[in-house]
């Protein structure tokens, strides 16, 4: 036995959600309609209006409702600077920092060959063009520091060789508020051999 | 800065999941956005599907698409005995056990003065005039074994009192498979003061 048929349909297709097994998928379904109905039907509505409304910036490929997204239309931001990162959540957390002005490039992924993921389905094509239209000054490389993050910068670093940009990669080393006794080995090696000379800092 | 606006009411919307915050709220919007559009899509239409579909069933209260439930309408159910739980979720556990030709009767919660939740709200008025109605022999009590579950036990014993119906709830005790070392002592407890003579069980 098992439960209704649109029952069993709305458990299967939560399982679209990442984290979410058919245990848990079993609960939310339960739960929505037990207790919840309301919220079932503003989620559908949600969801059914994300995916027509929400596209990709023409020029940073963030997540944008019209043709630019809210970064690239504000005439205030430096646009001699671009940073690339891998996703839209590192956009919000970087403009979460309060302390960069230029734009972004969102990579959407990272490149992973063994999936079949290359330079142009992240977008470096498009990205090649945008920079070296003369406008750019600077690229800051903010990919993740994971395999698949650094072989994309390094790939960047590459691509951009011989242009003439000024290219960076945001630093790496010891968070700050975080006790050297639980940072993990690799970043202190990392920040040990990334030592910076006290002066250079003032 | 945060992200666009129907971004903003997908991750809100998600909120009403169980075990959903901010963090996953979002990791899940983007997965969708980015990876699985269409999962989204088919999740929309099946929260759609199921709300307007699924109601409760007339008899046992369990959701059903129908008036009747699958089981209450299946003639070949003993409607005889009758087994009190808490939740859907409840009736596919047992009826995966294979071990239970009855019929249900599903309360959709416990007994909760705190939250205002009296005997009407889980259905016990329903229930009265339905086992008193000649048919029922065997009331089974399988809510759960919590505080609230008991308590809710506890009224259900004091209601049926004096009905000629036969009353019993199902056994509580160290599980099957399980090893003693890791029971917890309330149950094991539970299962040393209920213990049964070895000759009963044959």
């Amino acid at each position: 036995m098992k439960f209704s048929p649109a029952l069993e349909s709305l458990i299967e297709a939560l399982r679209c959600l990442p984290g979410v097994g058919p245990r848990s998928a079993q609960r939310m379904s339960l739960h929505l309609l037990e207790r919840d109905r309301e919220g079932a039907e503003t989620l559908a509505q949600s969801l059914t209006e994300a995916v027509e409304k929400i596209g990709h910036c023409s020029r940073c490929r963030n997540f944008a409702e019209e043709t630019l997204c809210e970064i690239c239309a504000d005439p205030r931001r430096d646009r001699s600077t671009v940073c690339v990162v891998e996703s839209p959540a590192d956009v919000l957390a970087l403009e979460q920092s309060a302390s960069y002005r230029g734009v972004y490039f969102v990579l959407m992924g990272h490149l992973s060959p063994i999936d079949g993921i290359g330079p142009d389905d992240i977008g470096l094509d498009v990205f090649q063009r945008q920079v070296t239209d003369g406008e750019v000054k600077e690229v800051i490389l903010a990919t993740n520091p994971t395999v698949e993050g650094e072989a994309t910068a390094y790939f960047l670093t590459d691509m951009l060789a011989g242009t003439g940009i000024s290219l960076t990669r945001i630093a790496h080393g010891v968070p700050l508020g975080g006790e050297l006794e639980y940072v993990d080995g690799s970043t202190l090696a990392h920040a040990l051999s990334g030592r910076v000379p006290v002066d250079a800092q003032r």
